[in-house]
């Protein structure tokens, strides 16, 4: 259909997708793609370089992420992947709009904010206090209507529709004001119950991890000293959030959960919870094996999808130079 | 010769070149071409939107900016003149560049130092605190040895090499370390004696300026009250410059000048200064009447020069691509 609504979404190549990944972005996009939408999934590499220069791992990450993306049910005739730095239309739009965007906006965002707390804002690079232009332009090279975020994310969203409507307004009304896409998800906290879960706190479990890893994982979770299993999100968050694992994977719902394990102990609990999780990734895990067999699909698939979006955005950019006065038709370009 | 030194050179297209443009800078790269060097010539469209949004005549100043090269004698077989904003390559190198360069070093360069104090550090555009990483770019792109800058350059040339020192020391030894190359000339004054020659202080003597023009211009040209013609920079800076300019212009040395009008007025100096610079323009409107006659020949030039560019800085991109393992070669790319 013509007016299928168009959704950009995506991850940094920094290492594999674990569970709060799945729950709080990968299940929705499989979702969406599976009700039309018009899925565009950018895996941005260039954005690795914003907080590091050691790069060696981002071609194997970027194979992860594939792998990671179709054993989860992402079909890569409904959703192109693609590589965003083999995608030139990308950087061209993102020089454009480095124009438009003074310091001060373009420092108006969280990440970055973050980041000058962090390392003070002159030690930081060029490249974070870039970091929401970029994501402008890959956001706005789609003409996306929807991006997929959370809470966290909308002020980045904010800033993108800014730079379209400045260029809009200065130039020619070219950009769709892409929407921010809310997900209802509960976040998933690590296995420490600290902070969410992430590879670098060493607190989550991955698509890739084994049956044994999982036990082990979940055997050391973070529970507490009250023994018995009751959801008390504000007393007892990191029970409170092994229950919460169980329900999503299993689908039962959380008052079952509680009654189930009524007079019974962690150590059953959790030994339950690791079959639920690995009950979960073995087609995932089988999907991966066969996935792996054939070395050339992953390759493929990124091929394509890239190509579809070379082409996507050379249509925005089209429009973009010929709003700008930058097509120069009368001088062979 | 395989050794050929390259140098890259150019100009934001933002109107017409002048006779300042001539001494400072173009005399110099036509005899550099006629000395062999390789030569690159860009015209940075992109740098026209760092201080400005109208771009209503950047496409019709291209074409001004390739006649007035023609003209001056630059031989499209020998000086490759290319478009930034039509060489991709250029824009991704910008992209990793951003990366390597922390915001305080981005904004130590005169340039972007002049207009913080012009517009104030926030309301400087992002693309205006990158100018220098994208300087960098375009002349790294094609890993040029030379650079012909005015002494206020040399910042420009400095940062350049910083960044070329840094990706070397971080990835790989991929970048030659650009060198500035002075100019020994004389700065022009404009015809008002208060600032270099420019467009925008409307005293200057373009190119393109009718036999007419000149004779008019010359007439309203800044003096004193003096009367008598002696060259004498310090106490009469306005007459000293137009000095200067018959010299330049003509070939004569500054004493042989003093003499032939001692005795004699501003009026017979003036008419005889605006022969000399007629006699010097006339062959280049000549030159220019005939190339306008072909009007599909700037396109040509610009797109065998583009395409050229294209190939060079594609040669010095799969080297930065695989120095910095993005070059993906096992994904197909």
């Amino acid at each position: 259909m013509e007016n299928k609504k168009r959704v950009l979404t995506g991850d940094r190549p920094t290492g594999p997708l674990h569970l709060g990944h799945y729950v709080g972005s990968l299940k929705n996009r499989i979702k969406l793609q599976d009700e039309g939408y018009e899925m565009f999934n950018i895996i941005a590499d260039f954005q690795v370089l914003t907080d590091r220069l050691d790069t060696s791992e981002v071609e194997q990450n970027i194979k992860g992420l594939v792998l990671d993306y179709l054993s989860l049910g992402m079909d890569p005739k409904k959703t192109n992947i693609f590589v965003q730095s083999k995608v030139p239309q990308i950087s061209e739009l993102f020089v454009y709009f480095t124009m438009l965007v003074s310091v001060a906006r373009a420092g108006q965002n969280p990440t970055i904010k973050e980041e000058v707390k962090a390392t003070g804002k002159g030690n930081m690079s060029l490249g974070m206090l870039s970091l929401g232009v970029s994501q402008a332009a890959d956001i706005l090279a789609f003409n996306a209507d929807l991006v997929p975020v959370g809470e966290d994310q909308l002020p980045h969203i904010e800033q993108t529709r800014d730079i379209a409507k400045i260029f809009n307004s200065k130039f020619k009304e070219i950009f769709t004001l892409p929407k921010a896409m809310l997900s209802d998800t509960p976040r998933l906290l690590g296995l420490d119950a600290n902070q969410k879960m992430s590879k670098s706190r060493g607190n989550a479990i991955f698509l890739t991890d084994s049956k044994d890893e999982v036990i082990k994982k979940i055997k050391k979770a973070k529970t507490d000293s009250e023994k018995h299993i009751a959801y008390d999100k504000k007393n007892r968050p990191a029970l409170a959030n092994l229950i919460l694992m169980y329900s999503i994977f299993s689908g039962e719902d959380i008052s079952s959960i509680e009654k189930k394990y009524q007079g019974k102990g962690y150590k059953e609990f959790k030994e339950d919870l690791a079959e639920v999780l690995n009950n979960f990734l073995d087609p995932i895990r089988q999907k991966r094996k066969e996935l792996e067999k054939d070395s050339g699909f992953i390759a493929e698939v990124l091929q394509r999808g890239t190509k579809k979006a070379q082409e996507e955005t050379e249509k925005t950019l089209k429009k973009v130079r010929e709003a700008l006065k930058y097509d120069y038709k009368d001088l062979g370009f």
